[in-house]
């Protein structure tokens, strides 16, 4: 991704520490955190100074390196950080067995998070398919680089469609309440992408307009059937796309399908903090005691799903 | 309307003085501001100080009393404040007959008023038949006591269903991008009605989880054909509730029917200012430059329309 016209990634490691984005910081200010030691690693993951299923992904990757001499030890304390996040498990699984049979344990973090990357950018490409020039898309949260490494899912296709030179379009939704849509802002602005963050509750009012040609999202975890968990208000979002006729497609990497689940009915959805309603960006902005109710992802149903953008195609059916 | 056990009201006339309860104050603190001229007025509406559709239409009926002596130059600056709100327009035109009639202006304002707070109080008896003992409903934006001057639409059955010993529980939209959800709680907080305010992303999964009996809203303008305008967001819960199988009422007095426009098409939708979006209650939670776009109201089609909850009772086409 490009930060001030540099290429650059979400997260990266070197000399034992890992380095990442902290993005409860952005969309305010670029600051960088590092962490060097299991404890660490969790705090970051638990407070969302990384978010994004495959970022998470790749900080439990290079936490298993920090890590390496209690595997299962750390795997524990790793796994407990964030319920919904499928690639957290996969990618801690993943570590677990290259530390046992022996593997350098930073090839192999670096292996995967690579993988990620190309993974990544074949989404884009794939996607990019799908993209016409001058259509208007919706997208809700962050499915960038932030929340990927580098490229994105959801927004992969639109570096790739502007790099070619279409016209695109990006509605934005702000996705309250942790409001990622001024992640996705943040990025689209720094690659010259034209777009505008609406309030979740417009996001409607455009697709009956007929404003918006086609809805892409990402997803924290995919279940067999297809129905598959992502930030909270997709749902309203993939009813409100079948309802107006709008394809509604869900960019994702393989390691986003977990097939140890038959159906969406089998993914935990994480409740989280009161104070993620009442405070934003540290400002209150609800009075302390109203009672509030916070769940932080939904599941929508296969049968919402145009397709998936996967980095090996375009599927109606995994 | 109960403010700390006390019977009040959203605004009164007294001295040749409108009084008002601040609505932007709320519900960090309670003020009350006046306004002894027709630009007082229209500033009071314009800045949203009152909001709601009758509320607006009572704000302007006293306007019309305090510039009653130029009644035509006065109309044609209380009507440019506000373009969604059918109620509006009513009561100015009510009012500018009754001038024409040589009625005193100020009996004539406070028997629209009354009107409105005995149709809300009705709306609350009839809305009451539909709710049961232990029923979970959901409503959006604040159509209460702060919109209507008394009781409300929306929130009127809830009152009366309370009153009457009746366990309810309200899911509260925050309603982005001016949070009129907190004014919701505040009101139902007074009241002692067990709710929670949820993030607008956050109705559908209750729907679609079982949690949800039932939906309403209030209106801000009724087409002859049963669309009607509401509070940007409104169209993607009623399309959520069709979608899960639960019954959508939108509560609202005859002043909010409009017999002039025969569908929605003909609702002229109020696109307000970036800063909504950006600001709220006075701290910015997005950098100013982000691009936004802010429609204010959307309009919902008939089809998904359970039944409208009027003061002379519960009717499917109106």
């Amino acid at each position: 991704m490009k930060i001030n016209g540099i290429d650059k990634k979400a997260l990266w490691f070197e000399d034992d520490t890992l380095y990442l984005i902290d993005q409860r910081k952005l969309p305010y200010s670029l600051e960088i955190i590092s962490a060097r030691t299991v404890e660490e690693v969790a705090s970051i993951i638990k407070t969302m100074a990384i978010r994004g299923a495959p970022a998470i992904g790749a900080t439990a990757a290079y936490g298993m390196v920090i890590g390496k001499n209690n595997p299962e030890k750390t795997a524990e304390t790793l796994k407990k950080t964030r319920p919904t996040a499928y690639d957290l498990f996969h990618a801690i699984e993943y570590m677990l067995d290259q530390i046992n049979k022996d593997e350098n344990s930073l090839t192999a973090a670096n292996t995967y998070v690579q993988g990620i990357i190309d993974e990544c950018k074949s989404i884009g490409i794939q996607g990019n398919t799908l993209l016409k020039d001058g259509m208007n898309i919706l997208t809700h949260c962050n499915a960038g680089a932030l929340a990927t490494v580098d490229w994105g899912t959801a927004l992969a296709p639109f570096r790739i469609a502007h790099q070619e030179g279409k016209k695109i379009f990006v509605y934005a939704d702000e996705t309250r309440p942790r409001l990622q849509g001024l992640l996705t802002s943040w990025e689209l602005t720094q690659e010259g992408i034209p777009h505008a963050v609406i309030a979740d509750n417009a996001a409607g009012y455009y697709m009956k307009n007929g404003d918006i040609d086609l809805v892409i999202t990402g997803a924290d975890r995919i279940a067999r059937n297809g129905d598959f968990a992502n930030k909270i208000g997709t749902y309203e979002k993939a009813v409100l796309a079948k309802e107006n006729n709008i394809p509604f497609y869900v960019a994702a990497p393989r390691t986003t399908f977990d097939p140890m689940i038959q159906s969406g009915k089998e993914i935990i959805i994480e409740e989280r903090d009161d104070a993620e309603l009442i405070l934003v960006n540290n400002h209150q902005i609800m009075p302390k005691q109203t009672p509030v109710k916070n769940p932080a992802f939904d599941v929508t149903p296969y049968r919402y799903v145009t397709g998936f953008i996967t980095e090996k195609g375009i599927r109606k059916i995994m």
